[in-house]
């Protein structure tokens, strides 16, 4: 947990953003219910508790079954949560009181959980506004619909309270929350630094395990391994495959093979819940083939000019475009598509290729805040998101700011479906040349991503030790892994 | 996934047994919802998949968002499932049809999810009988109700059919499913072996790494790690201390300290989703002290006990009071306790010392089938589940049978906050010394389980590779870790 002044400051500035939304007394109550233990199989086998990223933001309270109120009129701020009892402490050992861990974050005001109830209850009774976010678990779905009387469908819908009697989450407050939470305090930097050394760790133990013969899952286990021992988790369910062009392929029960292109797609969740998200794509023989190397060094170069051209005050989808189009100047140099670069940028067929976008935002979430609304997170007011393939999944948009800690990684696969697709539809088929694609049908994918931080007066990569990213320089260190490697020096941890 | 003989086979044993709850013609239908996603942050940030145990001994197919109706009058069996469009095979790829995968476990009907709504619907119109399991996570719950019109609290009931208009879950279907999952086929037997040997492996190399100074949390990685490689992940939370004393303790934050005892409690769970759960617990600095190795002898000769003592027609009830019984016996040449044995037995004082059950019923879940009913899984409808502390928590008392598969873990813990209460309320004041107690105040706990078969004419413990649990194998084991422990050779994965 950071020190309670960063909880009590996030929470006064939140109030003070509320405020704007209505005159005092006509504000309401903002109302947080924290994640509660979720079961993988039966109800006490839970998986690994992961709190609400903004819970975390605001009550910084890391455990589950607790809810919080914050009074936008009065200030008042009311956690609820149950102390323990014997039974509990002979299972779970001497807890702090409720009202210690609430002192902890600077509130100064607690209340049993089920005391959550009784205030929304007299908050709906007296025709005060209820702001809440939109849930992401199911939990928190059917707790909302309970405290509120709201149906399950629409606790979950985002819209300004005034509409519908505020039957539904509050366009207000996550709006305030995103505004808080895009920009990244020094407190937060250093958790996404040490997320990114802890995810550089995992990728370089993943990338000195590539062994022809073995399991994927052998490396997945390996490089997971490294993340549990100092942090909470893998931030997200690691992507490692010869088959990159599935573009979140989680089936790890492929032999390696030599000749491959093996797209390793993960990062690292700090104890502190900071995420980290690297990709990195090797050559399982240790040396690209030169049909690999020309499409690696594209994918490296569009990484590079992305890295480039950030920083404060340019759109993030402008440097999107700027990729695309460096990335469709040099496939026409492989002649894989032909005629006119600005007529290929505007009619999306860099899409074919990279159907994603170029990144998203970065923090507490490794997709931050995506449950608030994509487009609200990632889209200036004045940005309408795109239909195009590639672009139109562009998650971040935005003008950059500095605090934005964002994904750079472009991508070129050679998905045979979407091929057949487009070639069926005749879309692209002015710029396209679909001949010569049939020579890239088993080629795979590439993608190459950084964490990135905007800075005062351009970008940085964030994480301690950039991985190699050069073709030459990838295959160096996969000729000579680190001494120190567990791959290396512990053959039955790989057997 | 197995055969599809299996799942057929079962199946049919199951609607067999349904069979016997009414005449043809009135049974209804038996209703199975497989698990979804669920979210570790927002809703697209989901835990690592883990289907429904039920549903994966039925139907064995272990992807999300999947559903099945038996039809238990006509036999006929229906899976639902939405095969995936262009969009998910350009992010998945390519995907077999869900005919194919119905097929792929004996079921020759498929139809889109969306259709389980048509057919549940159908059913209750023509008042059938709609048998469904209670549910275990909040997404099976909000399901099951709105495919039923049945309220929330009510779908994880279980109660006869019969009553209430069965608003609620089945206790025939609970107990049919119970009758079955307890004895487990050679085929499990099999996945159990190698669960348990992935948990020794795990075991071995958290032995092999423990070393004063180093964060707990370091060995828990490192532990993962190796069931990660080869495996789906741990069964259950793991449980790595040096406060034994707490029965449930997740936290690793605590550095090792010199003198202790390191309670560790972990187990794999292999791809085929089967469970293994050992605990050991180990001297920090590599040797028992004296008052140390008196306890843990008294432990490790209730384990074997238990052991001998397994075999077909003995209540495990019985042999948790026959360890019981030892135990105090044992204590009471410690001075620990006093008084006639017999007596002690009778008030429970074992319960002082060890609060919770002598094992469990294990499978597919860690506890198996914990959420379809603690009595009914683990009591004979002829026992009554006790309720003093220690006998009270005991999870399988079950006479035995050919089949079963249970832990066999008897522990002695030293827990302040039970001591002082039971002190204070007077509770065995006749016959535990608490004077003497005080002395063990910081004692911890000491938890030694292995993994048993019952068989024809006796139990053999699942696993290859027993860890070594007598104290001086205990010992020799951590004064010269395996040459192969990537604790040993890997300094970078400890630093």
């Amino acid at each position: 947990m950071f020190a309670k002044d960063i909880y009590i400051a996030r929470r006064r500035a939140l109030i003070g953003k509320m405020a704007a939304t209505a005159p005092e007394g006509k504000r309401g109550i903002a109302l947080f219910v924290g994640n509660a233990e979720a079961a993988a199989q039966y109800k006490d086998n839970a998986y690994k508790f992961r709190q609400d990223s903004s819970w975390l933001y605001y009550f910084g309270l890391d455990e589950p079954w607790m809810g919080a109120v914050i009074d936008l009129d009065s200030g008042e701020e009311t956690l609820y949560a149950d102390d323990v009892e014997i039974d509990d402490i002979i299972w779970m050992g001497p807890q702090p009181s409720v009202a210690s861990k609430a002192a902890a974050v600077g509130i100064d005001r607690s209340a049993p959980y089920g005391a959550m109830t009784v205030a929304v209850t007299k908050a709906l009774a007296t025709g005060r506004n209820i702001h809440f976010l939109p849930p992401s678990r199911y939990f928190n779905t059917m707790k909302l619909a309970s405290l509120t009387g709201i149906d399950e469908e629409s606790v979950g819908k985002v819209a300004p309270i005034d509409e519908d009697g505020g039957r539904h989450a509050s366009g207000e407050l996550v709006k305030a929350v995103i505004s808080m939470r895009l920009v990244k305090e020094p407190c937060e930097i250093e958790q996404l630094d040490d997320a990114g050394a802890l995810g550089q760790e995992m990728h370089s133990v993943a990338r000195d395990s590539i062994r022809i013969g073995i399991v994927e899952q052998d490396i997945v286990g390996k490089m997971e391994g490294v993340v549990l021992q100092k942090g909470w988790g893998v931030s997200f369910p690691t992507i490692l495959t010869q088959h990159g062009e599935t573009l979140h392929n989680h089936i790890h029960d492929t032999i390696i093979e030599p000749g491959k292109l093996m797209v390793i797609d993960a990062g690292a969740e700090n104890n502190m819940h900071y995420a980290s998200d690297f990709t990195r794509t090797y050559p399982t023989s240790g040396r690209f083939t030169s049909k690999q190397r020309d499409i690696y060094q594209i994918v490296c170069d569009c990484n590079e000019l992305a890295f480039s051209l950030t920083r404060p005050g340019v759109a993030y989808r402008d440097i999107h475009i700027a990729t695309a189009r460096l990335m469709l100047e040099r496939l026409k140099d492989l002649d894989l598509v032909r005629g006119d670069v600005d007529a290929m940028v505007a009619e999306g067929i860099a899409g074919l290729f990279q159907p994603h976008g170029l990144g998203h935002n970065m923090g507490l979430d490794v997709h931050d805040m995506e449950d608030l609304g994509e487009n609200l997170v990632g889209y200036d007011p004045d940005q309408k998101r795109s239909e195009q393939l590639g672009l139109g999944s562009l998650r971040m948009a935005r003008r950059l700011v500095p605090g934005n800690v964002i994904t750079d990684e472009p991508g070129i696969y050679f998905i045979p479906a979407l091929i057949s697709k487009w070639k069926a539809e005749g879309t692209g088929k002015d710029f396209v040349n679909y001949a010569k694609l049939e020579s890239y049908h088993d080629f795979g994918g590439i993608r190459l991503e950084d964490d990135v931080l905007v800075t005062a007066d351009g970008a940085r990569r964030t994480g301690p030790n950039r991985l190699p990213i050069q073709p030459d320089d990838v295959e160096d260190a996969m000729s000579s892994p680190a001494m120190s490697s567990p791959a290396m020096s512990s053959p039955a941890m790989s057997s």
